[in-house]
């Protein structure tokens, strides 16, 4: 099946028609912003890091995010208990790496959730995903902006063969592979840069899709999804602020006619 | 004495003239929301869940919120010690189960705080507060929407007498009662359900109204002040990003008038 | 050198052109916002916590900022460590002590920090700081009001000679002192007081100024630009939701020629 405009939009039907559950275990910072992506988008956002909860929680979820943004002892101990019951379960897994590369315990914590053989998508920049292949020293913090588009697009399908998962590496151009075939979706703007956590929101909103997807068709569409609703909430808003408001909007008004409309998506060859 | 209008308003108005500080301990994903709704409206929040300052903290404080929605078990430690501490410094407590029957964590801690015996407003959806009582099984994560206007009614009334507090069961109507009189506020909009921890926040504003009213008076009050608040900002905004920042404008914009022209409380029939 | 609307023009010039990377542990109700306002002015924010990566964080950052507002005994640990490590690294630290008079956990947690002489700038509200100088009871909180122009200006001069650092005492006026010298800031608008984490985010402002400036310079340029982007904030919105998106959007959009039309900057004498 090819993934274009048409199942991206029909995709997104699904989503809404659903409305599936999202477990989080994800960073303090992105918490509140995550949820409110979640519920815009059409789905239903939980967050549970107790380890006596997990199971309960994740058996009524559709789907599972683990972000690794803010870290501490307990939190990874959580992390890798969630990935174990997601696995056991049946339940797909999204991954963010955040900040892998910057500092050995994020790369580690990555490396080990991945390990487990239960993500199902994993989501990062250049840097991260660069440093998790052990082909990079350090990232600069979290908001790494190194790119070569050729690079991301070799980096996407050599992670999603190393890991057997679909890997998204997302910059200007996002490369999504699946260790055959490659993806590339050109929808979004710089601006995201400008509002925290905007990657760690298209991680949680890939969780909801792959609870109605398979795995490179929820991370096409939603990276397709949210760089237009970005787009779209650009056009209306020139400034940060203005526009971290106008994300929210756009990502509950965005239906079938814009994606038709305004999806650069495109499959790319390896 | 009658709960209407014009005791909201006059509700509002002491809160706003003593500006109440009301001390959280509080879910990660809203406590940066929650405490801007405290502001709007004119309380002042502080949030600290350190044992070691709980006492002094709560000495300084008009009332305490404990909202259980993200736990582990340093901050159930914590959330035990405070309602202690508030019933011995008779301080108002108001307890948000959030997830009670989502999972056994959630519902024996939303319990254990109830048994304590200090909660003056229990505040939560249907499914929760069905939860408390024993009398569904589990709910579908935080955001349960199941409801009957009947059976919310009858909910309210028996979580009352159980718990011996003021329970208030929000939803489409939301329904509050002490027990023997039971009132209705009908004020709000669906759009609530598109922004996170609306819910949470309605009841940090119960906390606020708690610490200038005698409980029943302040769950009415807050529901119909924030409901109101609601229905102008969606007024104001279609959309979830949108509405969401108006939903503060109008927390503070609100006055008397706009109280005596909107607000829907009703005395009803057990 | 004197520090006016040219130099603090040219530090934002200078903080925009090197984007500094800002590493913060700040508290929970606070973590998305003062990442936001990093972004908006043009640095980058980092948080993290876990001990086991503060040395390899702290060594690719440019500044580091603390943030007492939400303490445990495990993050209590991590500031200290962090402020160790700022230290032996020779990167400048900036100290926020919430509620320093509210707890006597606040206090002391503060009081150590600046005991291990590794705090650049020390930036707090009046109670706060005078809790430090141990010349107050108890304020009421962490909104602390209590206010008195001359009384102000003595302590910051008292704070940064107790402390030997830069001292940023703010109010209604901002008063800035290196022990020697002592500027007053005038920007700003009361309207910050009813968005939470306002004086939070100015913490992590002055953070990433002093990442390009000495402390003198980095503190009253943050305290100006972030007070003037407040005010024009303020001129195209009346209420507090409206005004926090635009000062986001106005902390993105300032730029030399506000700062010199709009900064109230002045040198005063002890």
């Amino acid at each position: 099946m090819k993934i274009d405009a048409l199942t991206v939009a029909k995709a997104l039907e699904k989503l809404r028609r659903r409305r599936p559950l999202v477990h989080s275990i994800t960073n303090f910072v992105v918490m509140n912003t995550t949820a409110n992506a979640l519920l815009a988008i059409g789905a239903s956002p939980v967050m549970a890091h107790a380890e006596e909860e997990l199971e309960e929680m994740i058996e009524i979820a559709d789907a599972v995010v683990i972000n690794i943004g803010t870290l501490d002892r307990h939190w990874i101990s959580s992390m890798e208990k969630a990935a174990g019951i997601a696995g056991e379960l049946g339940k797909p897994l999204v991954l963010d790496p955040v900040g892998a590369g910057a500092t050995s315990l994020r790369t580690g914590t990555a490396l080990k959730l991945l390990e487990s053989g239960n993500v199902s998508v994993l989501r990062g920049n250049f840097g991260e995903i660069s440093a998790l292949l052990g082909e990079h020293g350090r990232t600069r913090g979290v908001d790494s902006m190194v790119y070569e588009r050729d690079a991301a697009k070799r980096l996407a399908l050599r992670a999603a063969e190393e890991f057997g998962l679909v890997a998204a590496v997302t910059g200007a151009t996002d490369y999504v592979s699946d260790g055959k075939r490659i993806y590339a979706v050109e929808n979004g703007t710089p601006m995201l840069g400008r509002v925290t956590g905007t990657g760690c929101m298209v991680t949680a909103v890939t969780g909801a899709f792959a609870a109605v997807e398979e795995p490179l068709n929820a991370a096409v569409s939603a990276l397709a999804v949210f760089g237009i609703a970005a787009e779209k909430a650009h056009e209306d808003a020139e400034y940060p602020g203005s526009f971290h408001v106008r994300l929210y909007d756009w990502l509950y008004r965005i239906d079938g006619e814009l994606i038709r409309k305004m999806a650069r998506v495109r499959k790319v060859e390896p």
